[in-house]
């Protein structure tokens, strides 16, 4: 007799950075240093009761509202998730949905090519070049869907708007969805190109510039068409999913935008002061413009530093594959004086 | 050229029951009339801001060790998710991935069909007899997997746990999902089958009996073995759903039995009594064991009854298809004034 075994999806699960229990010094996923604005928590205490027992409102609208005032968009423009992984797998299901291969990063967000298997969405991966940039020549072909980050991920690369604007004209055939999850930190934005073409869907999160990864909220803007294909795709299967007191803890962080830039500002100085002292002990990295840095050391091994540096109680992202990265680590940028300690313990460890 | 719109999933969205802005008595989402506990509200506001920039704890832990302990089963049995409509597409998308057909019930939860569609499952419904209950011989072929709820929706219809386990235990080559979304309300569980079949999954809510359909929590209890596949497929492909505030909300759920088995009892006797009233009324219906009651009248359509209701602010559910059920409405248990104001009402509408 069968067994239900057979019948069974198997998959090889992602394992997520770590998240030590006992207290380290945290900079191995990308988490902003920062807490949220403390409007933020005057939101989620201020939730009653009584809402709770209800269903949460499926279309968000207090959310999609504070998030479409703050971009200068319509209501109808914004769609709104459960963290941007979210939206993008939401993204991927309704608008990949091709014959012919869609197109991204050979080095890139490592749960593309994993939604695209998910979804039965053929792929081709595009090599970064020698400097982890993006080849613009790779894209130009017909294809299924384009997606990219900017900046792009572990890499931390930024291109400018004309770079993605010739991607984005070039392809009506297709929706270009512009992964900006670390653009705050210092990149140009797509966003203003959702007001000239409709293939194109900008996707954000809160969880790192809005310090705000324990909620999970994650949107993307798109012309209304887009969103509403978006909107329709998710309401057919899934109608709550953002709970009452994440939606109110959301539209909080919008409304403080002056602690949200100076915590900006303060992540963005830091990431610069570590620049100039990694480069003092040896490191090189691509220019980042997100609030991580991924860097090589001119002669020690990134396995052996990322073993080192755990020892002492400091986490970094150590990524053994694929080959030409193997020799990097991803360093988010912690407090300044997370990153003083970690400069520090560097210098011990390269000396 | 081609468009991108020629490569969009296009889909009928599910329309979810309204969700009135303004003051109604509300009997039309199977929402509990009662807060949660007040436990419930002093957890979230304890959530500390720096929690926030944190990602959650992926394995969500805490929540899944208080329920495995409400329960008496070990971690290892429990998965949780963004409600019980993400529990329950995960293990459709986990589980039931055969080329033999699915079975589950004609008039039942209006979502299977459409996790079905969605997933490329096969599927076969199988009709409810003329009292609305499941014919069990239906059910006795070889197939890709069975899903039921108990007791079933909308029609509040429960079977006793012997029911089951026949189906169970007659069906080693697939999972059997019992989905309890309601089984607080009076009927019994097919939880401790978990201990004795491996091929069993128990799908649970905080929707509906701990009135926090606000937050997004469900999930399933299952042999250790089905969990892990659970788990790994979940995992592989979206790390982090269930945000911190709504982990801590749980937790504080189930630490007050007291007031969750009060507000229940509460319920539950609002229900017997709003029985009595509606036969009084002329109105017949399937013995319910669940927070609503699938009721239609001797003689009034239940769509001129719904309108008349509507009118006078109170809004109860009316499915117009499928034609088996379209002179049926389906009311939930609000609280004793609320029931009293709507028997008083259809008092005026039924004269």
């Amino acid at each position: 007799m069968t067994s239900w075994k057979n019948n069974v999806r198997n998959v090889i699960p992602y394992t997520p950075g770590e998240q030590p229990k006992k207290k380290v010094i945290k900079l191995n996923t990308n988490e902003n240093p920062y807490p949220p604005s403390p409007l933020v928590g005057k939101a989620i205490s201020d939730v009653s009761m009584d809402s709770l027992r209800k269903y949460p409102d499926p279309n968000c609208s207090s959310l999609i509202s504070a998030i479409a005032k703050y971009h200068g968009f319509d209501d109808e423009n914004i769609f709104v998730g459960v963290g941007s992984d979210d939206v993008l797998a939401m993204s991927f299901l309704t608008f990949f949905n091709s014959d012919r291969p869609i197109f991204f990063p050979d080095i890139t967000y490592s749960f593309y090519d994993v939604w695209a298997d998910l979804f039965r969405i053929p792929y081709e991966t595009k090599a970064l070049d020698e400097d982890f940039k993006i080849v613009a020549s790779d894209y130009a072909s017909d294809c299924g869907g384009i997606v990219i980050p900017n900046p792009n991920a572990p890499t931390g690369v930024a291109e400018p708007v004309e770079f993605f604007e010739k991607i984005i004209s070039a392809h009506p055939e297709c929706v270009v969805i512009i992964d900006e999850a670390y653009v705050d930190f210092g990149s140009e934005s797509c966003i203003d190109l959702v007001r000239k073409y409709d293939n194109v869907l900008v996707v954000r999160t809160f969880s790192k510039s809005r310090s705000m990864a324990g909620s999970r909220i994650g949107y993307a803007v798109g012309s209304k068409e887009l969103i509403k294909y978006l909107s329709d795709c998710k309401f057919s299967f899934n109608s709550y999913t953002m709970d009452t007191v994440t939606l109110a803890a959301g539209v909080a962080s919008l409304e403080d935008d002056e602690y949200f830039k100076a915590r900006l500002a303060d992540v963005i100085n830091t990431r610069e002061w570590t620049k100039g002292q990694l480069e003092k002990l040896g490191f090189s990295f691509p220019d980042s413009k997100s609030n991580f840095i991924f860097a090589k050391h001119s002669s020690i091994p990134a396995s052996d530093i990322f073993e080192e540096l755990k020892k002492r109680d400091i986490y970094v992202r150590y990524f053994s594959k694929p080959e030409r990265i193997s020799n990097y680590l991803r360093i988010s940028i912690g407090t300044e004086e997370e990153m003083q300690q970690l400069i520090n313990t560097l210098k011990e460890i390269t000396n």
